[in-house]
């Protein structure tokens, strides 16, 4: 139970989702005392405040900590290993090393005569335990680790423009303004502000010479810009967009009209299906509405209100059909009994499917005249 | 009547035209007002004036808005509800929120004793109601709710990477300036600065480290565009040339000669098809000009003169097919009559065309002899 | 001749590409002059020569101009109209208003009492007559025009940012800076220069409040920007792909061996393609070498040196297939003998092709065997 | 051997990559040192160790270049020509030339009475030497030249720009600030400042027409941004997963099992694939783990641990499909004994794919019977 309640992910469960909120509320008040703290006027001012907000913060972290590794036993993968084992070897896992981190530097205070002020700094990373209720996070490091080679490679170019254009300007500017561009490193944070097109203006080129490496240098940062984005933009839109196809997928394959389909096949029928969320009570149509599509339950439940009573829809069954065969009005009511997963098959598309798959408009025919 | 000229949203019925876009010029007229007016001399200057015009503009939007209300009962979604139902439905729509916002706050005036500077700020709202005219704001707004996970996850990352840079400068900046980096959120400004590229350079880190941290935090922020860019910019291209696409299948598909194409081919079809739109009295050819393409008529009418009187052809037809099978001259000059849509089918494309399907060639043939 | 020269484009004239290039460096000296020219000291110290210099270009540009317009009867689309007609017709295009507006001034000058100065910066303008040059330019245009709508959506949306973000401001930091945020129209200019990631910092907002609007306002400029890349970006980089593919297409399709594919066909052969371009003189292999491709001449002359004398291959032949049947070494070797367009087929693909085509393998045993 | 250690570039060889990370790390240094030198405390303090690491390198890059000239002769495309011929040439490679300016200025202090300041820029060079290291510089390379054309269009656009807003700026600004403004080339820093949205804030417009037009200004350089992007990040993208798509490619058509099929199919059958690389010693599966994948061995080994003895599978060999077709538990453990590629195969893939292609399931059929 509590293993569900603290590991699940999914938001199904009611104790589960109040955890999940209640967590990512303390975290990031935690993050903006943290903060608060180091305004000078505030942090003294309050300081008893704040010690007690960071006391009891502390408090339920460790609680957290030593259930989490209390219950880790529960997890599939670790089931092999003995209760020590597990505990050891789940212990070690990224997000557990960060929560350890946010509460350990507190307890170190005690033991080591360190500056407080140093310590402090480690509740800042609190805000990494958030990381474990965003699952988009895993795609950016994914991306991050699968284009690691690219990155590199704009790293390596990056640097050589760095170098050749602090040392240009090193030696053109160095008369001018020793300060600024006395030394080459000295000269790389005006590169460096310049290639990534920040900007400050505190250091500046001013002789004609420095100003028109300087442009040149602007220009280089434009085309730089473009790397990154190619490999992050169009590798972060690729694994999105790859997670979402799958998703889709999964449904047309599960509704049982398309199960003779080969992989092409519904390939070419998903493009034409949407995916449509409705939840509880939503009207889809009402009786006498112009019938502009038909639907496939993926999961939940719809009620058709017919005169002889409400027929009961779930999971594969599809409806909407009568209407779009005869290209007329809705004949009943139709409301979501349960949150469902739709797709929704508009009436062209249904026509260009049923030409090319006679088998798929006989099957719906077949249902249709069973219904009658 | 008026439904359809305030409503109707396509630019075909003059009076709507005229309509849509003199309240654009009075929205647009309405923000330059509010702009000047909050400058010094021109605002006390012309008092008068901005009064009268601004008196003006609410009598005009608020028999606008009270129009809306009153004629969204020939909407067609809101015919089942009563009169009062659908009025009060329809008000609840974000456009007529908007639109309620723009005129309210001068009404609200007159019944509390709020300072009217205030007030005049939801002047500015005014602008908004231009966004029933673009329906682009639309699919903005759509990839926006799409890709609202992958940007959240690009928040946390940001925010990540705010609280860790701003928290390394506050340490090592903030002996060198108090004033500056003396508090976490006092950094902060420095570090949205500097991750957003933007670089305002009224503070900027003077120490070594500083500014050896500073310049990995220029780098990540190079990076870090790049997410936002990758989840928004391919989502806005894919749906726009999702709806591209989807317009372009409409009209193949309603080409008689296309009608027999399973889904797929009417894709490899669609790839050899360009869209043409021409208004009226377009030559498309002269009688003895080199024929390179054949045309098929979604919409519209072209009038071919021929000796023997002129032939008239409409939606669904096909002309210039002649010239083309015989890599010969054009016989006939090709007049626009109608404002018209066609598709244009290269000479090389008709030639790898008609070698898939021998019938669209035989058909075309069938068609020229008929004519001859 | 004179039309050929003057508006060939295609670089394979010799006295073409001489006027070309001359013509594209003598813009380039006038611009180059033109900026000087408003550098006080040269201006005036050398002014004879700058005059001299520009009588000299308006005397080159006006000949140009007048030999376009005297040749511009051979153009194909005028050869209906008579020769005033097609002149005239000829003179309204962009590129030759653009041409007139660079010489019109300084005829202007004679005849009006216009100052000089303001006259001086449509020698500017001569600069755009350079667009002449590059049919990339054609694509930006086009790519403009087609996403129009798009980018009207996306200065809606960032004329609304900027009016919130500069109407907020003027109320949060109007007091403590009244010079740079006195009315919305000076806090605008703070708003543009944030939004759009410029970041002067001549003006920054100093309050609290003011900074904390500030930093949103600078998040929110990091999604803007993804919406011009959308859509320029994509557009445009779809716009220039769909010219090389249209480009390799027409080349498959000239390849003899390639004739009976159908469309389909084409595309999957393309993907195995390498298009090549070779001076004259290259030595595509040595007898001895390992074969791993074969390759279709385009365009252009290959020969093979054997030992019972020399072969010549011209445009549509193959060579280096017997090579690659035997997976042997090359046994002859082949020299360019005039500039050619090659298509290169490497071993492996070969294999994959000749699977799924027998009769392309056939084809190519066939002119093995004939050729031993 | 030695032109194994200095050319081979994989990094299986254990002498090669000593030889490889400690270049990198010698040049590194180097490029660390020329910048530290600069810095005048630094580099006159410690003045002796610069000129000894300074000569050490030197040495080591002599030796290494005049290696590389030695064993160039291995060679493979150079065996043709003779032993001087091959050198000659392989000195003249860009990479070469990079490593004989690394070390030329050096010696050429010796003979010419040059300034030895302006011979320490070369040392900068060192730095390119890294640029044999990396292959994705390749591709950075390739992109830019495949796109010159774009980015041609692009720098006309960009300069275009410039022109006309440095102009309108001179003419706008010259009065107001007559040393920032006063001439067209000096309003050309402030235009270039702002098109790459750089923007500095050393100069910045002033009066309200200038502001104005700098906004305008502003937003286009907001969409100049989008073309190399569009140009530079779509191309390296392309040419990135063009790569990854051959590797991915050649290791499904060297599995035997998909030997007989056509290009099209394995193009389906990649889609359901993913590629592992596995260390050695990793567990795949435990006898008892739940089971949802099969895998194909590209490259490596793996050790299946049964009751009656180990069985080693090796290149071409597929494992875990007994579970799979039953849907059951792993009946034995996997261990990776060696280094291995492996593709997995979702249970659900498997499901697609056996019902397309009868044939691999009953191919997996019979191997699982054999080996039961």
């Amino acid at each position: 139970r509590l293993y569900h309640i603290l590991e699940a992910g999914k938001t199904t469960d009611r104790a589960s989702l109040i955890f999940d909120v209640s967590m990512t509320l303390l975290i990031l008040a935690n993050v903006v005392a943290f903060a608060l703290e180091t305004v000078e006027d505030i942090g003294t001012a309050h300081a008893v405040w704040f010690d007690a907000f960071n006391l009891a913060s502390v408090a339920v972290f460790t609680v957290e900590y030593v259930l989490r590794l209390w219950v880790c036993t529960e997890h599939r993968p670790y089931a092999r290993l003995g209760a020590a084992g597990a505990r050891l070897r789940f212990a070690a896992t990224p997000m557990m090393v960060i929560d350890l981190l946010a509460i350990l530097p507190f307890y170190l205070s005690f033991l080591l005569p360190i500056d407080l002020r140093v310590l402090r700094v480690f509740r800042m990373l609190r805000f990494f335990k958030l990381a474990r209720y965003s699952p988009a996070l895993d795609s950016i490091n994914r991306v991050m680790w699968q284009e690691r080679r690219a990155l590199g490679a704009a790293i390596i170019v990056m640097t050589g423009a760095l170098l050749v254009s602090s040392t240009l300007l090193y030696f053109i500017e160095r008369e001018a303004q020793p300060e600024a561009f006395g030394s080459v490193p000295a000269a790389m944070w005006w590169s460096m502000a310049t290639l990534t097109t920040v900007g400050y203006g505190d250091v500046v080129p001013v002789t004609v010479a420095g100003r028109m490496v300087g442009a040149l240098v602007m220009l280089f940062g434009l085309g730089m810009f473009a790397l990154p984005i190619g490999i992050i933009a169009t590798g972060f839109s690729h694994e999105i967009h790859r997670r979402e196809f799958a998703v889709t997928w999964g449904m047309v394959a599960r509704v049982p009209l398309f199960a003779n389909l080969d992989a092409e096949q519904i390939f070419v029928v998903m493009g034409s299906l949407e995916a449509v969320t409705l939840p509880r009570g939503t009207h889809i149509a009402h009786a006498g509405d112009e019938a502009d599509a038909m639907y496939f339950i993926v999961s939940g439940e719809v009620t058709v209100e017919r005169g002889q009573g409400a027929l009961t829809l779930t999971e594969g069954d599809f409806f909407g059909e009568i209407a779009l065969l005869q290209k007329a009005r809705r004949q009943h009511t139709l409301i979501v009994s349960k949150d469902t997963n739709l797709l929704k098959l508009s009436a062209d598309d249904f026509a260009v499917l049923s030409r090319r798959h006679p088998e798929i408009r006989e099957a719906v025919l077949a249902v249709a005249r069973e219904r009658a």
